[in-house]
């Protein structure tokens, strides 16, 4: 007997037929003799939909509101999963956020699980054979009393917290895919669907451009050490053996390879301060006014010009802050002293992440040399323990990608 | 400063510019200094739309995972509401029913609410000067911690209970017509909108067939003495004076007419049994089984025949329960013994209702004669102190409504 957590996507109860579908594999698991939560997310389209409300209702809407509309998605889906568990002869329940209580902080639209007690689920897992319908994305802030929601994409990390709140043994994610690749398939033909991903890298793809699971469910799995199964609602849901990856942790890998994936993000815009004045505290001039709005700079590059005493600052922002940033430098432009302001959307940030990296010299220097040979010219450079990234111009994304992923020996046989 | 509560039906929240159009008659209240309470149904046809989800999903479907499921509509409306109000400068917060709380039994999809302390509420309206805008149809249930529903058409109960609870002067239901006629402006032409009209006729023409009201709230209305004013949304909303129709007490109709409107309903099926063998306890024999059933059995007339040890037994039954209740007679017969079983669904129940008949004797005997004068056969009558209904064929309905507004002076001038 194990103790599993399923959590269903949008695509994946997008309707009753897939949220019949859905079931069945929840049946699955509960006909091998399992103690089964589920988590779900809103029909597929329906938390746009309820977002465009909010927005047609108030441009700038109280979070608190927000999040009161946009929570009932889950809560639909949840009430239909259980009738449908429930018809196929499952017993079966819905719980809100509220219900648990999955208590979070009071950030509405983005707020952080700060306490669930899984002791009243696992009660009813354990002594009814119940299986727990949980809604995702949404939880309560005690104080107020107010229904708060985690973020897009935030179901995941329900799942997550729920899985290690209840002890669960494994987090299964179903989605639409099978799994996580080597990189983005419709990018490189030859991506590998990986077996087994260490949480650390999951992390660092997730963060970089990797779309399957929000990053900070990612970050909660690892904190928590719990294991996540990606896998797909698609599959046939009474076949035994099923294809996925598992992001577990780094020791329960046998091979490690050096890089392991290849991930990239055309949500950077690029801006170069030419002419910067260099005294001290002009890096806090430019990104002061920038932080304060709440615009995170990503990667940066101080080039000393042949005239010592100006600089060229070069970094980037996400592309949603583009026009902001641009803005607010314009405005600082006494403040800071520069000459002047150059920006592009037109760039993308390809990165190669690999736990290997960290005992391998020469990883990074062996891609800038490959990029080189293809003729691409690499902006901006940013490396950490475990991975690096390079910013290029967006129209050789697809070359770039696929010649890491070549490099790396990534490529399917 | 009067406090008052707000109760927008489905037609008038239907979309965001319904919305809009609502949030306007809320805001024309704040404006004039008055404390508001809104209480608001789904959008038209989401509930539908849920309803229909849950019968896919489950046919014998879970009524707390329904209301789970189908309280969702409220709470959007609710959130949208809130928005609204705040977009126009309005200070507002949205309550779902667990939230106030609003308590009730646990009999789902049709739950009665127990208990409501206003005080919460009215310490807001007060020092925060802050409309509370109020999911109807849903409450919750203490115990389970789980949604409950009122059922059908419940928002106009939720207005009513909250009304009471934090005493409000006054509970206007806006909805897509100007008032309570008559009779249905639809059928008779001279149908006139009543300036008002006493709890007991209300509660009466609502259980006979007008369908303005739901009918336990005007009971809540009669019971806590809460003033309700039935308006449309569709008015313009900065207009000062506005047409509609007060359900009040009786000693607030300065002029009581003798009959005050005539209803109708069409869900109603004749059944009867004919040579019943006429012994004690046969009534009991043949409502017993249908009582069981929960199939409400409305008018009962018994006819002696000529041949003394029989009798005949007609009576009637919503349609929906028709075939359920044939059968059951049916399997019955045995223990009832009778010789023919005969059923229509095509009659009508005609009320006339009125204060004034407690006082005037004859008022039934009048109707009996026009309608005879028509040619319309009468194949039941009821009455009682302020009503008396005939069963008539269906395809008499509007000849007879029309000749009973004439007879008893209610057309238009």
């Amino acid at each position: 007997m194990t103790r599993l957590v399923l959590k269903f996507g949008g695509t994946s109860v997008a309707n009753l037929d897939r949220i019949r579908a859905s079931a069945l594999h929840v049946k699955r698991e509960v006909d091998a003799g399992h103690e089964v939560a589920v988590v779900v997310s809103a029909m597929a389209g329906k938390t746009n939909e309820l977002v465009a409300w909010c927005r047609d209702a108030s441009p700038l809407h109280d979070a608190r509101e927000y999040d009161a509309v946009v929570a009932s998605g889950e809560q639909v889906t949840a009430g239909l999963m259980a009738l449908t568990l429930q018809h196929m002869g499952i017993n079966a329940r819905s719980w809100q956020g509220w219900q648990v209580p999955i208590l979070t902080s009071d950030q509405h639209g983005s707020a952080r699980v700060e306490a669930l007690n899984g002791q009243h689920l696992i009660a009813r897992l354990k002594e009814r054979r119940e299986v727990a319908v949980i809604a995702g994305f949404q939880g309560l802030h005690k104080e107020t009393g107010r229904i708060t929601t985690l973020g897009r994409g935030g179901s995941d990390t329900s799942a997550v917290v729920i899985a290690a709140a209840i002890g669960a043994e494994r987090c299964d994610i179903y989605t639409d895919v099978d799994g996580v690749y080597t990189t983005d398939p419709r990018v490189v033909a030859k991506a590998r669907r990986m077996e087994r991903v260490a949480f650390e890298e999951m992390l660092e793809m997730a963060s970089l451009g990797a779309k399957v699971l929000q990053v900070r469910s990612v970050e909660a799995a690892m904190v928590h050490k719990v294991k996540v199964f990606v896998r797909s609602s698609f599959d046939d849901p009474v076949a035994s053996a099923s294809s996925g990856t598992l992001i577990c942790a780094e020791e329960d890998i046998m091979e490690q390879q050096v890089v392991t994936g290849i991930a990239f993000s055309r949500d950077e815009a690029q801006i170069t301060l030419r002419g910067v004045v260099d005294k001290p505290g002009v890096a806090a001039a430019i990104f002061g006014p920038l932080a304060d709005a709440a615009i995170n700079v990503d990667m940066i590059i101080q080039v000393v010009s042949d005239d010592t005493t100006t600089t060229d600052m070069t970094f980037t922002v996400p592309t949603a802050d583009f026009e902001r940033a641009k803005t607010i430098l314009e405005s600082a432009k006494s403040a800071i002293v520069y000459a002047t302001l150059h920006g592009t959307n037109d760039v993308v940030k390809v990165s190669a992440i690999g736990i290997g990296m960290r005992s391998h010299a020469g990883v990074a220097a062996r891609a800038f040399r490959a990029l080189a040979d293809k003729g691409i010219n690499i902006r901006a450079i940013t490396t950490s323990e475990i991975k690096f990234s390079v910013l290029i111009d967006a129209a050789y994304t697809e070359l770039a990608v696929r010649t890491l992923h070549t490099l790396y020996g990534l490529d399917q046989a």
